[in-house]
């Protein structure tokens, strides 16, 4: 934790996935982090080029922390982490649907999943 | 389609709502749309409060897109609609969970989601 980026060696994601990212202003795409088995949709978490690369070579889910500025392997300080069973990007490259074995609970308040806060909305059909 | 921003009035979301929206350096929140009944990840789209607003009050799933720079009725022009049954917000304010009735295919290539392409990982415990 805490490193400071322009000592990372930075970019050693394969170069042929990287050509298919489509990134924010700030060089990120949204990881959408499923539970394995029961389909949970546990949180949104951001990863640059080098957070996939890590992700996808140690199996371990490790994100870019956007109000940290640092990266962020999800359970080093907590325990609670996620082992990585599936990754996949979607058809324009802007999201990452990350496949996890949660160990404990996904959100820092505790919960299960980070979706706590439910809006009111006029259902249609 | 085609609408010029800066005729559409803006902002007219629940200032409360409003409030607790951590959005992208472009104004944007991630939205993670998931069909009701099956649970599954459908796609990532992208809203911006007046995204957010239509979409709670016509119920109907509404989007920014990036790519073309306007609002997006989901549907509009595929017919493809999502019928919006729940939206929540995630525990730091930057991503939405939009559970939907999905019309049709959700991903524009006529596949039912729109992650296709798997990515090669190493997977830990």
């Amino acid at each position: 934790m805490g490193e400071n980026r322009g000592v990372v060696v930075k970019n050693d994601l394969d170069p042929v996935i990287a050509a298919k990212l489509k990134r924010t202003p700030d060089g990120l795409v949204a990881a959408i982090v499923r539970e394995h088995g029961s389909g949970d949709v546990l949180m949104l978490a951001w990863m640059d080029d080098e957070a996939l690369h890590r992700t996808l070579t140690t199996g371990r889910a490790t994100y870019w922390s956007r109000s940290r500025q640092e990266y962020w392997v999800k359970g080093a300080t907590s325990g609670h982490y996620q082992f990585v069973r599936n990754v996949a990007l979607d058809c324009d490259g802007d999201a990452l649907l990350v496949t996890v074995e949660q160990v404990g609970a996904a959100c820092h308040t505790g919960e299960h999943t980070c979706f706590h806060d439910e809006l009111p909305v006029v259902t249609a059909s």
